[in-house]
């Protein structure tokens, strides 16, 4: 069976043979248990990561509180890309929820191989494809109420609202955890009737 | 004088003269005058533009109103990028605030300059960036008032406050040019005692 990091790649651009070793050869995997923590806030990111199995948190320390802001589910690669790139300390951690498969290449490796094609397109068109992500957040944290955002996290059908927490999914929508308590009471109500 | 496309792409990658001169085959130089869209909401983006003077506004239409996305300022790259890399019609238009002067690259040009690394580093890296704005962006919408961001917006000295409608500037910040009117009252009245 094909690799799951290299039937990731695949799926946005094509990689030759050769191009695919020489990727496999930076890549080392680990397991983070439940809570561990892959990067924390204050430390320079030095790795790209590619999930294989689990499940994934990013979130920021703000005035003593946990605010969550993104959750990754497999198969997906990512980094702290500011942090990576202007080699600064990350703002953000990043938690596994759950037991999770990780891939892990170093930055400098990450950067060297874009003297190949593959790499260099494969890398664009993720960072286009988050900054697509990234937009529609922007414009629903904009456009629209939390008790919506919630409704359309519950028909999107994401498997991984039954692994978030109340208070991180809560504070993803930028809400207290009693406020999504109340909604979810009330959209219950609304099934019922 | 260098073209001013091409000192911008050197902030960002190496670029060889013979690179330089098949990207500068391929740009169109257009004026776009106050009020003039480059793209409307609804059409397919077929432009990767270069803004070399002039100001623009990304703005989308909600329930009847216009609502300010981004502002633009020279010199700069840009393009509705889901909308170009997907071929699906552009959730948002773009305006000239004032009259622009604009180089235009088609899609298919753009497209096939990937094969220059010059240029596919170029864009790689843009699209990093623009992805580290929009993530701020997010951030400041998620954790800071209209007030706080418009307090930003005045310490950052942007030269654009002067050139942006009341009007813009408050569906921007997700409020009514009332209150953005009462935001800037009580700021003059701050800065008196």
């Amino acid at each position: 069976m094909s690799h799951p990091f290299r039937s990731f790649i695949q799926k946005y651009t094509s990689l030759p043979d050769t191009d695919w070793d020489e990727i496999e050869g930076h890549l080392e995997k680990r397991i983070f248990e439940k809570e561990d923590l892959l990067l924390r806030e204050g430390e320079i990111c030095q790795y790209v990561y590619f999930l294989e199995s689990g499940f994934l948190r990013y979130f920021v320390w703000k005035d003593g509180e946990d605010l969550s802001k993104f959750f990754t589910s497999p198969p997906y690669c990512f980094t702290s890309q500011r942090s990576l790139s202007q080699n600064i300390p990350a703002r953000e951690s990043i938690e596994a929820l759950e037991r999770s498969e990780v891939w892990m290449m170093k930055a400098e490796d990450a950067e060297r191989l874009f003297r190949l094609n593959s790499w260099s397109t494969f890398v664009r068109k993720l960072v286009q494809e988050v900054q697509h992500f990234t937009e529609e957040i922007l414009a629903e944290v904009q456009n629209r109420t939390a008790e919506d955002r919630y409704r359309d996290l519950l028909q999107s059908g994401h498997m991984y609202l039954q692994k978030v927490p109340l208070k991180h999914l809560a504070s993803y929508l930028g809400i207290a955890p009693q406020s999504l308590s109340r909604i979810r009471k009330k959209l219950l109500l609304e099934t019922r009737t």
